[in-house]
C-alpha cells in the first residue's frame, strides 16, 4: 500500500485538514502529516505545538503519522520512501498557488507526484488565517475548529 | 494496491489524457481508463473508436485496463472494486465544473473519492474540441496527440 | 418596507434557492419569487409546475408571493412597485454572467439595483442543472431539493 | 425602512466608494458608513481623517450617518439596530475574499446578512491602492476620486 | 510598419469593438478587421450585413481595412503578409479561451503571434449576445454600439 | 518602426521573460526592456546585476535595448519616444493586476498603450519568486532560467 505525505503550516489544524487527512486515509496504506513553516508569516503556534495538536486531534485515526520537517519537502517525502504528495484544493484562489508549487516540485524531483483532494464543501473558504482572527476578537469557531484547537486559540488570544 | 478508475470522454485521446494516465499509474497499482458519453455533445468517433484508440495508444503501459460505461459512473466504479475516480486537472474554467462533479458523486456514494491529478503544464490549454477543430482545419497537431490518433482523425476529417 | 424580486427559472426549486429567499426574507419586508424561462433551455417542468412547487416549499414563509414573468424582467419588477432584484452567488463562474445581466439592467433602467446575497456554503457547487443528472440516473438527493422536488423528479424521469 | 452598514478602511475613498454608497441609499431607509483598520497595512489617513473626508464627500446625501469602529464588526452592526452589512464588488479578485468573510459573519452571528452590490463598471479595477500610488507619482486622478481627496492626497504626498 | 488583423465574429459590431480598433491603430501602421463564423452559433445579421456595418462605423478611421474569411484564419493572416492577431480581452472569463486559441495558432503557424489589447473598462462586461438580447426587449441600447448598429438591431428583431 | 518598452523586476530574469521579449521582437522594430523595482519586495540582486544578466541573457538578440527607470514609468516610456507597453500574461492570478496597473497607466496618459503577450505554455506557473525558493532549496532550475542566471543564483545563495 502506498504511503502519501499531506505538507503544510497547520497553524493550527482545522476541521477542513482532518477532513483532507480522513479523505486521504480512505485512498493511501498509510498518510504522513507532516509541519512546515510558511517563510512569509509569524506563526501563531510553534511547529511543536502544531504537532502535538495534530496528534490530540487524530488519535482515533489509523494509518496515520504526524511530523515536521525543514528545508525540501521533496527529500522529506524520499527519506519517507514515500513518492505522493497530496494537498488540499478549495477555492480557485487556492488553484495557482498550488500548481505553481506542484510544477516546482515535478521540476526538482519528477517522480514525486501531487495530488489534489477536493475538501468538504463546508469548509471551502475556511482557512487558518481566519480562525485565528475570529479567535482574536473572542467569536465562538462552531465546528470549524476541533475543540481542543479552539481551547488552545482561546488562551493563546486571551493572554496578548 | 489500489484501482483508480480514469473516466472521460476521450474523443479522442490526447497526449494530455496520455499523461495523466502515466502519471496515475506511478500512484496506484492499477488504473482503469473508461470511455463515457457526454450527453451534450455529438461525438466524433464512436465508443468503441474511442476504446480502440485508447488502447492502441497504451499498449506499452502496464497495470492498465481500457473499457466503456452507461449510466452512473459510480456502479461502474463499484463493479471494479474500486473507490478512486481521477481526473486531470488544466486550467480555471475546468476547476468548478470538476468540483460540482466531485460534490454529485459524494452525495451519491460517499465511499468514492474524486482525486485530482494536475495535467503537465505543456498540455494546460489542450482538449479535445481544440484538437478537432485544428484536423478540421488540416493543421499538424505536432505532438498534441499520439501519431494514430492524428491519423485516425485525417482520415474523419478528409471524409466529410 | 421594500419589496424585492428574485427572478430565476427554478426548474425545480433547490434547496440552495430556499437558502436565498429565506436570506431575502430577513432583509426586505416582501419578496416575490418570480419564475421566467432560460431561452437556451429546453426546461423538465413547464412554467405552471415550477410556480406550483415554489407555493409547496414556501408555504410557511411569510411576506412571499410566488409569480412569473415573460418579457422584460424590468417591466415585472416596476408592476411590481419594486426597484429591488435579488440574486444569488455561488462560485466564481456564476460572477461574470451575473455581473453582465446586472449591467445589462442598469443600462436598460438605472433606477432598479441588483443586490446579491452569498449562497449557503454548502449549495455552493449545486444547481438546478446537476439535481436533474443525479435524478435521471436514480440518485438520491439527499437534502439537495425539498421532499417534494425529489418526489416530483423521480416520477418525471421514470416516464422517459 | 432597514439600516445598512458599509464598512471599509475608505483609505481614502474613492468615487467608487461613492457610488456603492448611492446604491445602497436607493435600496436601504439609512446608511451607516463606518471606518475601521485593516490590521496588514499601514495607512495613509488616520481614522479621524478618514472620517473627515467621507464626510465632506457625502455631504448632499440624506440618510447617511457616518462612524468607526475598531474591534468587531458585528458587535457594531448590532449596536446600531442593524442586520445589514454592505460590501461592493468589483472583480473576480474580491470574490472569494468576500465571501470568506461573510462566512465568517454568518458563523459568529447568523442574524446578520452580507448583500453585495456591484460597483459601477468604471470603477471596476479601482481601488485605493491604486489611486495613492498614482497620488505618489504625482498624477492627475482624473475623477477616480472626489475633488476634496485629491486635494489631500496631493498635500500628503508632496510633504514626504 | 505592422499590419495587424483584428478577427472576430462581429455580429454586431459594438462600441467595445470599435475602442480596440481605435487602440490598435494608434500601434500598428495598418488594421485589417475580419469578419468570420461562430460555427457553434446562428448568427443575426450575414457575413455581408456585418462587414457593411464595420464599414459604416469605422469610415472616419484611417489605415483600416474591412474584410471576412473563412476557412483557417492563420492562412487569411499570412496571406494579408501580416504575423499579428489582435484579440481584445476583457473579464477573466475571456481569458481562457483567448489563450487556448493563441496556443492552437502558434501550434499551427509559430511565426504569427497573438497579442492582446485590454478593452476599456466601460465595456468590461459588454458583448454582441447581450446586445442582442437587449434589443430583443426592446431597450434603447444608450451609447453601447453605434447609432446604425442600434437602428439595424431595432430593424431586425421587429420584423421577428 | 514602432518601439514598445517592456517593464518588470526581473529579479532574476527567466525563460518566460526571455521568451516574451523574443515575441516582442517579431512583432516591433525595438524593444526596450527595462527594469524597475517593485517598492513591496526586497530585491534579490541590485538594479545593476539584472540589468548586467539581462544583457548577458539576450546578448544574440538584435534591436533591444535594455535599461532602467525609477519613478513614473510612462516617463520612461515617453522619454524613449514610445507609446506601448509589453506585458506577459501567464495564468489568471496575473490578469487583474495587470489590468489595473494598464488602467492607471490610461488615466495618466491615454496615449500610451499596454498591450498583453501569452507565454509559452512551459512557462505558464513559472515566476522570479519561486526559482529563487528553489535555488534557495539547492535544486536544479532544468531550463527555467538562462545559464547564467543559475549560476548567479547558485553564488548569491551559497553564499547566505
Amino acid at each position: 500500500m502506498e504511503t502519501a505525505v499531506y505538507p503544510g503550516s497547520f497553524d493550527p489544524v482545522t476541521n477542513g485538514h482532518i477532513d483532507v487527512i480522513e479523505r486521504a486515509l480512505n485512498i493511501f496504506g498509510k498518510v504522513i502529516v507532516t509541519v512546515g513553516d510558511n517563510p512569509g508569516k509569524k506563526p501563531t503556534f510553534t511547529i511543536e505545538e502544531r504537532v502535538e495538536l495534530l496528534k490530540e486531534c487524530t488519535k482515533n485515526l489509523k494509518n496515520i503519522e504526524i511530523g515536521s520537517f525543514s528545508g525540501l519537502l521533496l527529500d522529506y517525502v524520499r527519506g519517507k520512501n514515500s513518492k505522493i504528495i497530496i494537498r488540499g484544493l478549495r477555492a480557485v484562489s487556492d488553484f495557482e498557488f498550488e500548481f505553481q508549487r506542484a510544477l516546482m516540485n515535478r521540476v526538482i524531483n519528477s517522480e514525486i507526484e501531487t495530488i489534489f483532494i477536493m475538501t468538504k464543501e463546508h469548509y471551502v473558504y475556511l482557512n487558518s488565517s481566519i480562525i485565528k482572527e475570529m479567535a482574536m476578537f473572542g467569536s465562538k469557531l462552531n465546528g470549524l475548529v476541533p475543540e481542543i484547537v479552539e481551547k488552545k486559540l482561546r488562551e493563546r488570544f486571551s493572554k496578548t
